[in-house]
């Protein structure tokens, strides 16, 4: 009987190739199949981050999704767990590529509760966006006992205002087509001063705007706003 | 006139010297200078995480700081600061080490709000053990629109109970001896039971524990609980 391969969630990091980590990397360059979420135009965007390291010999297995994910889209993953678990089944070892960390806001968790039951896997830890934006903009995120919060653009407005009243430093994240809502509700709660916008932090196409001059209409799903703690600022 | 050197915050991830990014990795091997945060009685994490890396043709500079960071750290901090800035002015690339993300709960902020004014300055953001510790786990952490919170053991008691109360998932650091109040406040708003505790993760010495088996009087400063969201349990 052949033994099982292994699955891996690997993070990729929020872009930069070079942000990858040792273990990602070793990882990727020897698994024999590489899979990665796709959209249904064909965009691959954890794939592009890696594209150099990707090796000719390695089966390569986009794993296509509709652009809203829903619960109508659990077929979908049933389908992409399947494809994997006939590799995985024939010994072969899976990586599944994850932009930032796979654990956090991301689609590898799908994967991993239909196969890890199955299959033995492993999480490479990656890393986030979260971090990185801030570290892109050279502000400080976080000091000492300050609540910290990652709230994404697409709730209501009442509740990000709500959790925003009790953060020290948060960020928000889904922005696209929420950016004004979100920009309404920062005013409401007198963080809109404190507020910084960043796109697709560490890429070549990283972008910092004053959040004032963003335009609404052009803000992409990998941009996000920081609120950086006013711990240091207040204290020396 | 000599050009000057550049700082660096490197980001390091959460103990796995594995978990360094290849960029990272690529500057900590490159720069002439390593600066690193050392206790008073000798002990450098972040050092030991990177041992095996350092040359012995680099000047090192332990940073020593006192046990517990107050407002009076502030001459230790100044101190610290005119050290590296001495090597930077002459020319010399300094690279400090930071556990985890420079800007998250670091303490790489204090000499980079004394330095980055002065010096070219780069932060190269790291895997935080936030998400290595969802990873080794093996629970995902946050999905679609969950508001996530990372909140320090060290809050009095009434205020990690209200931010919970609107967290869909949360970690919960600097625990130690702030365990028993924290497992406390877990009971009063229903979250006991889905907290999971894990120490030093991804270090050789990571451990993982039921909660309720935990000796609170052994409970070491890097120690995490994590509350990992329902989402999937709920909706399959």
């Amino acid at each position: 009987m052949t033994e099982s391969g292994k699955l891996y969630g690997l993070g990729l990091g929020p872009g930069d190739p070079e942000l990858l980590t040792l273990k990602a990397y070793r990882i990727l360059q020897a698994v024999p199949v590489v899979a990665y979420p796709a959209s249904p135009d064909g965009r691959c965007i954890s794939r592009s981050i890696v594209a150099e390291y990707l090796k000719p010999t390695q089966i390569e297995i986009p794993m296509v999704l509709p652009f809203k994910l829903e619960l109508s889209s659990q077929p979908y993953y049933d389908k992409m767990a399947e494809d994997l678990a006939a590799h995985l089944s024939a010994g072969r070892d899976v990586a599944v590529l994850c932009e930032g960390d796979p654990f956090f806001f991301g689609t590898f968790m799908y994967t991993f509760n239909r196969l890890s039951p199955r299959f033995p896997t492993e999480v490479v830890p990656g890393v986030s966006s979260v971090m990185a934006s801030a570290g892109m903009l050279g502000r400080p995120l976080t000091y000492r006992n300050d609540v910290f919060m990652a709230i994404m653009g697409t709730l209501p407005a009442e509740v990000i205002a709500d959790r925003l009243r009790g953060a020290d430093a948060a960020v928000i994240m889904k922005l696209g087509r929420n950016f004004a809502k979100v920009c309404e509700v920062l005013k409401e709660v007198g963080l809109f001063d404190r507020a910084l916008y960043i796109e697709r932090a560490t890429t070549t196409r990283q972008n910092i705007v004053p959040i004032q001059d963003v335009d609404p209409t052009q803000v992409p799903y990998f941009a996000m706003i920081v609120i950086p703690s006013q711990w240091e600022w207040r204290n020396g």
